[in-house]
């Protein structure tokens, strides 16, 4: 099955050239596709890469773009295929289309039922903290250069969740599935929106890296609610059969390294979409970036 | 055999929003990518339709983009299979992808040899001379609004070769095709640097309609040079083995109702590309829009 994907990236809206090279722009922006290629369990192939710039971009920019988007080709065996290249007005504009091709049907958003558990790969909350980093005004204090590094790369690099996503759509029991763009609220609202139910989230389960603490108290800022909110993770967001959590979160970790985290569960629309702090209680969980409702930058 | 084509374009480089409707915009960044993959004699299927504009753009013009899409996509008998939306913080900027299909391998630039005839269909600067009309400060007087009408449309909803790229590629002869986006004389030049050859056309055959000497005449401007430098024709350019000429002719006018025209033939590289008067002298000819090179706009 043929799998295509297409992202438009745009400078000051989706990253600033003030903190973003152009190796790091153009690996982030085939990034952001190979993930959502690995959302519906697909292996990504091949990329059609438009990027347009200011007539002021030096030679060495342009190349510098592209082999940023090599580096992590090379590494998801991804082959540039074709593309275009204009002039912009203003800023930096890229797009890229991946296609992909998947063994089995993708694992859709609007497949989740009730009584499933809802789980997520990896860590949350790291791409909103390099965020944080970078749009600073100074760098923040009183951490490690390897602390910085590991939430500012979560951004500007991430690493698409390409062989957890191939190796859970294929191990059964995963109901719906698709990659933390947004942020786990508004994603979770879309495949909550899309398979018509509601579901319970456990905040006290949401896996933090000390990393993004160790940031958030340096900044004065809240971890959960870049875990929550902040968007860019590109890790998995996922519902599986209850029974088969187990199972799932041992083979994954088995087969990938990475951990599969249970959240909470998928309960009937009429109940919403709660998130309860420690002590059980309702708390107001904000969500993600949305187009056309905020104009802040994205990434 | 999968094509796959992507074309990004950027308000104030390939169209200006004062006279291109979001309708006009829709329509031709869908027209773009289908002449791309009619000139590799394929069939065009899926498409993926990225847009970003900025925040105060109303939600009727949003609209009538796709509107503007999917006219063209019902004649095309393209799907809309994704997309992307985004802000901009200036302008409007689309990028479609476009996937197709071809029962043989694409005919390609580079396989053009010396002696073939170089050929285009339909006719040349409608266009160029559509532009002229769009930007000048005032309308032209001294022509019926059926040549103004034909003009500017040409411009705005050019109608890719579909049918013309499909039946030429499977009917044997042509050796060389494109779409003649960038102009004459540049893609012209594309062809022959890619096939490493020289070409020699004869200007007095290069096939231009009325309506644009006419909007030429009463604008002060020379018809030759928009057929020759003007591009986004998006007709097809083609070369063939000499003794198919007649033959491809008469067979694309019966099935397509469409003509092609002799412009000259393919010769060695050494002796360049050269572009005949009535009297058989070389005369100079420029290239059509080039990227980088200069920053009017191209449509």
């Amino acid at each position: 099955m043929l799998l295509a994907t297409t992202d438009l990236l745009i400078e000051d809206v989706h990253f600033r050239r003030r903190w973003a090279s152009p190796a790091d722009i153009g690996w982030k922006s085939l990034a952001v596709n190979v993930s959502d290629i690995a959302a519906m369990g697909g292996r990504p192939r091949w990329a059609l890469i438009a990027l347009a710039c200011p007539e002021t971009v030096r030679m060495d920019e342009a190349e510098a773009f592209y082999t940023g988007v090599r580096a992590l080709a090379a590494q998801e065996d991804v082959v540039v295929v074709g593309g275009d290249t204009s002039v912009s007005p203003q800023g930096w504009v890229v797009n890229v289309t991946l296609l992909g091709e998947a063994a089995h049907p993708p694992i859709l958003r609007s497949t989740a039922r009730v009584g499933d558990v809802v789980a997520v790969t990896g860590s949350l909350g790291r791409s909103a903290a390099g965020l944080a980093v970078l749009e600073a005004p100074h760098a923040p204090t009183g951490m490690t250069a390897d602390v910085l590094a590991d939430v500012t790369t979560a951004h500007l690099r991430p690493r698409p969740r390409t062989r957890e996503g191939q190796w859970l759509a294929q191990a059964g029991g995963v109901t719906a599935m698709m990659d933390l763009s947004d942020g786990l609220a508004a994603d979770l609202g879309h495949i909550c929106e899309e398979s018509r139910t509601g579901a319970r989230v456990e905040l006290r389960r949401v896996p933090v890296d000390a990393s993004v603490h160790a940031v958030a108290l340096a900044l004065g800022r809240d971890a959960l609610t870049w875990a929550t909110g902040g968007g860019e993770d590109y890790e998995l967001l996922l519902t599986c059969e209850a029974g088969t959590f187990d199972r799932l979160a041992d083979g994954l970790a088995g087969a990938t390294g990475t951990r599969l985290t249970a959240l909470g569960d998928v309960v009937d629309a009429a109940d919403g979409i709660r998130y309860l702090d420690a002590c059980g209680e309702v708390v107001p969980v904000g969500k993600g970036f949305e187009h056309f409702v905020t104009g802040r930058p994205r990434g």
